[in-house]
């Protein structure tokens, strides 16, 4: 089993896709409130590319979200804080949502065997149903803007940390990660402040909503890509 | 002074190289015997991309080197083994080299403000003349095919941490470069053992490539691009 860390989309033709179990990571904040929401008991959320395509939905009685450099978008339901993706406002739900960084990837990788998406909030659900799968895995981090970001890769780094068994063959990208989630699990939040991300999140006052995803295992779903929506796994 | 690493040639359109210096770094072999030739006296390296191009140089009185996935090409003086750029071979001579992964990145850089090399070899030198010049640094790791590699990341870790003074500011790719190189740094050697590349060095029994390559500032030259060659920076 082969198991790599795609650092960035841009780097996304140099894997082979199509025998793989790619999982999107976009910690900050789109793959945490996707698997809070689909745990919550959405029926499916939608990932669109573009704000322009999310309005295409408007006539229909799903959800808005559309978030843009960290900022719900004007005129929208919401954006991607995991605090709006409660049993609440979701359950029984369809959403329509589009990121900066997380719906790109996820369009990026519908070649895949199966495209799944990971965050802390369901790391060890997720990790069991990856061993037990038993084909190639492609960690994909969403990045920002299309480069590196640390909290992606450091959930990298866990899944890489817990599948790492006899097998399994792991790329330069996951041994990097995986050894940058060591240094940094023991408190994760101090960590990752020094990233510029977290200055970003910071002046964008949701430092509730970084906490909250860097928690471990909150939740047992997995989210999966089904006909370009975002569903349940059953499995 | 911005303090970026580019962990692949493929993000380098993220960057805006006008304003920066870039070091282009292609530790397994190209920037090391670079590093090491221009140090012995090389009048200049010529980088072409193809190794077609550097065919057309055969009427010249010129060294041709060519490497393809490691390995010397075929009717060539040499490829990038640092052991072929010693004063004997290359005093006083002209190298035109091709090589998988090193004279591509070093293309991409052309607009930049200045594009020099580095390598471990000449660490401390470089890390002198760019805290001196005081201009924004991209540090572009050549990569293994376009994808991220464990040592080229260890290398921007080094210099990361030699110019991390106040009024540096890095981005995520230099703080994660830098905790890799710091976990590295007692042996370094041991640590790349577990990387891709080394299982694929090992393979081209080039050991002793490794091991020269991975030593701190063997040389006191700066090889610095100007008008598509590679000399010896004065300055």
């Amino acid at each position: 089993m082969n198991l790599k860390v795609c650092l960035s989309p841009h780097l996304l033709p140099l894997f082979d896709l199509t025998e793989s179990i790619v999982v999107v990571i976009d910690i900050f904040r789109a793959s945490s409130s996707i698997c809070y929401g689909i745990d919550n008991g959405a029926t499916a959320i939608i990932p669109v590319s573009e704000v322009s395509e999310c309005v295409q939905y408007k006539h229909l009685q799903y959800l808005l979200a559309a978030e843009r450099n960290g900022m719900v978008v004007e005129g929208f339901d919401f954006g991607n804080s995991p605090f709006s993706y409660t049993v609440e406002r979701v359950k029984g739900k369809t959403i329509v949502l589009t990121t900066t960084n997380g719906t790109r990837a996820l369009k990026l990788s519908e070649e895949a065997y199966r495209v799944v998406m990971g965050s802390f909030l369901n790391l060890t659900t997720l990790c069991q149903w990856l061993l037990k799968e038993k084909k190639d895995v492609v960690l994909l981090c969403a990045g920002w803007k299309g480069n590196f970001c640390l909290e992606d890769t450091l959930f990298a780094g866990a899944v890489v940390s817990q599948l790492k068994i006899e097998n399994v063959i792991p790329d330069d990208a996951a041994l990097a990660a995986e050894d940058l989630y060591n240094l940094s699990k023991a408190d994760m939040q101090r960590y990752i402040q020094k990233s510029s991300h977290s200055v970003r999140l910071k002046n964008l006052n949701i430092e509730k909503d970084v906490a909250f995803c860097l928690q471990n295992d909150v939740v047992r779903s997995i989210p999966v890509l089904e006909n370009g929506r975002l569903v349940k796994l059953v499995g």
